[in-house]
């Protein structure tokens, strides 16, 4: 059954896609697109994964429209991809066995926010920088920052993270209820809206991450914080990678409660210097970042800086202006168009990696050796307190020598990390683009993945062709 | 399939039963036992739940042998119970088809602990209390504390947790892998030991709280937390529960990052007095405490006794002597026997819901007037902070009319809970207790877990009767 769907589409695919599609038409009016310019903006547009469009896009605006539409498409057993803001790095809206795309960002509103709970529920399609000014007035924030705007729904289903993450975890620890459409149409709610529960299996957890094969989530209940009465932040250079490493293990293991600890290798810096117009020692950089109190930071800062300087970093200089900090945050944020710099008109490739935080020292300094010996140019920054790390390649297109060397690289490092008892992504995803590695890195849990994928999903039509794609 | 093993045993299968424990007997020798007393001991012995015993408990001692018996039960299509210490409150450990008890409860090894990555990795049988003596002179502590001194397999099969999730979390946030047996002698280990990863479905978090339905987990992997260099803790009694529930959602909301924040009622507070010999005023009164710096603790305790004064509560008087916080958190602990002592020769049976922090007044207000229309002698202790509360009912077992009370009133709280947003509960877990509650609570999501269950155990011999048992 699976196979029918996954295959190279026969005649009598295109005639229950062409079914499909004048179905959801008929309830969808002009929200039903097959033109293809918009087909095109709904597959992969971010990297060199190639662009594999959809065959119709579905703007849905409700719970009850998403559970139509994948009625209908299960019905005629036609892909379903949902779509939130396109901005994922590994083919993850690709639609390489064509099908229905469900855009879900006209599904935008925040439902409720209770502060008194710390919790809001929101439609899918609500961005993270759309909710945190929803909640301006309110004393409160959502924590979660991947690089892009993303969408919350696409931030679940990736099972997103970003700066903040050392000290408020990732969107598996931010995510308290989910409602999603699962493959046959039914609409599920996967708890209720207390904080903890034991009551039968973590369905919330087993969709947060599962990319849209699993199920479509069309509704989510976020835990939200406080924001901090006071806030410094400051930059402090080392001499190597490895001393910076250290320091933040250390930093980590005496308690203090960093809200951001970024690395950024000496490439990275000599790109944001050159980006963002800073003048930062070109040398492996720690950005922290505190929240506390007054008195709490002010020990913080403190601290830390004594740990710094014992492992021979320094001099740390904070600030506690939100000007001076946002121009910092900013500069951090803007790394990938910095290293986009270093190389006018040169392709971005943006991979990512996460170790056990002792092993991060180890698996930077081989990454940068192998950059090295294959002659790339490259960025690195990482959410060091999570043992995490992106690469950003610099690579011309054009060059096959270059690609070969890119992808050599890819492989590597995607299997350093896995050998390091890491993984092949702490926050990009599977995708299409790291399918390859999950057998190495998984074992027997994989066909684990794949029980639950049949079970949940029998013909194959929810996201085909990613995570534990069965063909 | 399911139904030939859950039916009232059939002679065919007291055959397979007695084959299956043969060929395990040949392996385990006479860690093999088939003795009425030690299998009594393996059935429910903490709650007025039947005692249903096994056929058989097998003590394991690895990960192999646990896959071998397994296997072997999946071959005469055996039901497996796994077994940590028998602390469970909801029948978990009941074997109602029969079949091989597994006991972990030898497999008590502290495997490796790697102070740098805040992690450790213990085999199931290692109880919270062992592994925190272990941990002693490392600086470093395992936070999540169930009344019980419980194995730390069995908390992560009922996603367990007490009185510091506020702070910590509860076992679905402290697990960073698991390896486990699945029903067909698989072992699986479900992700690396990074902090963080996008790859694939979060199988951690699917296994932690199954019950040992899903799979019997046989290694863990844990975060770990520095000891706090400096910790206050103290008593505050408030003229009303509403003014207590109050205090603690505007101490959460104010970023307090309060660890500890547990609720007693008057008559817990007059259980407490005559049991642990303390001489607090008998109203409903807030246990807290802090964790951080010397300065930061200063701060919250004054921030704190500031909130509290203004809903109403107080004096807090709080004390950063490690025996007075001792004598304190041992008086929490012993809440139960407290209760217990309230009505000597009564049974004590103790129930958990959670509720969303905002409905925790209410809930708990028409809860006592509840108790109070039928009659019953009880004590309310509560986890605050996460909106989780248990009620200890004190019941006389042979009165018809006292356990027909009861039985209304468990049933009227859980529902009560349910349809505040919340659930039938927090940390004690499904078992054979609360399964007759679950299709309120999840709706729709009920049949999906029921899937997964199919999928990963087709023939239902994993702990069957349990969570969404099938029949």
């Amino acid at each position: 059954m699976v196979a029918a769907v996954v295959e190279a589409r026969s005649k009598a695919g295109d005639e229950a896609v062409a079914r499909a599609i004048a179905s959801i038409g008929q309830k969808l009016g002009d929200r039903l697109t097959v033109n293809a310019t918009v087909r095109e903006q709904h597959g992969n547009v971010l990297t060199w994964l190639p662009n594999q469009p959809p065959d119709a896009v579905a703007f849905a605006l409700s719970t009850e429209e998403v559970s139509e539409i994948v009625r209908i498409c299960a019905e005629h057993r036609v892909p379903v991809i949902p779509f939130g803001t396109g901005t994922s790095l590994e083919g993850h809206v690709n639609a390489p066995h064509g099908g229905v795309c469900i855009d879900l960002s006209r599904m935008d509103a925040v439902i409720a926010v209770h502060p008194e709970d710390l919790d809001c529920t929101v439609q899918p399609g609500v961005t993270r920088k759309r909710l945190n000014e929803h909640l301006r007035d309110s004393g409160l924030f959502f924590p979660i920052d991947p690089g892009a705007d993303a969408s919350l729904g696409g931030m679940a289903a990736t099972r997103a993270s970003g700066t903040n993450a050392v000290r408020y975890g990732t969107m598996r620890d931010n995510v308290i209820s989910l409602t999603a459409v699962m493959a046959d149409g039914t609409v599920v709610r996967t708890t209720r809206r207390a904080r903890k529960t034991s009551a039968g299996y973590d369905l919330t957890r087993l969709l947060v991450g599962s990319e849209g094969t699993l199920g479509i989530i069309t509704e989510l209940t976020l835990k939200l914080q406080g924001i901090p009465p006071a806030v410094a932040a400051g930059v402090c250079p080392f001499g190597t990678v490895d001393e910076a490493c250290q320091t933040v293990i250390a930093t980590i293991q005496s308690g203090i409660p960093v809200a951001r600890i970024e690395l950024l290798d000496e490439d990275a810096i000599r790109a944001t210097n050159l980006y963002s117009k800073m003048d930062l020692p070109e040398r492996p950089t720690l950005f922290v970042e505190f929240h506390g109190t007054e008195a709490g930071i002010a020990e913080q800062v403190a601290l830390f800086g004594e740990i710094a300087a014992e492992y021979g970093g320094g001099p740390f200089s904070s600030a506690t202006r939100a000007e001076d900090r946002t121009r910092l945050w900013q500069a951090r944020h803007d790394a990938y168009w910095a290293g986009r710099g270093l190389r006018p008109g040169a392709e971005g490739l943006s991979t990512d990696v996460c170790v056990p935080i002792s092993r991060l020292a180890d698996c930077v300094a081989e990454t940068q050796a192998d950059i090295k010996s294959l002659g790339l140019v490259t960025t690195i920054v990482g959410h060091a307190g999570d043992g995490n790390f992106h690469v950003l390649v610099l690579v011309d297109r054009d060059s096959v020598s270059e690609m070969a060397a890119t992808e050599t690289f890819l492989e590597r490092l995607a299997i350093r990390a896995i050998d390091m008892d890491g993984t092949c992504t702490g926050e990009h995803g599977i995708g299409q683009g790291k399918m390859k590695y999950l057998a190495r890195e998984l074992g027997a849990g994989l066909e684990v993945m794949r029980s639950i994928k049949r079970a949940l999903d029998p013909d194959g039509i929810l996201n085909p062709g990613k995570v534990v794609a069965l063909s």
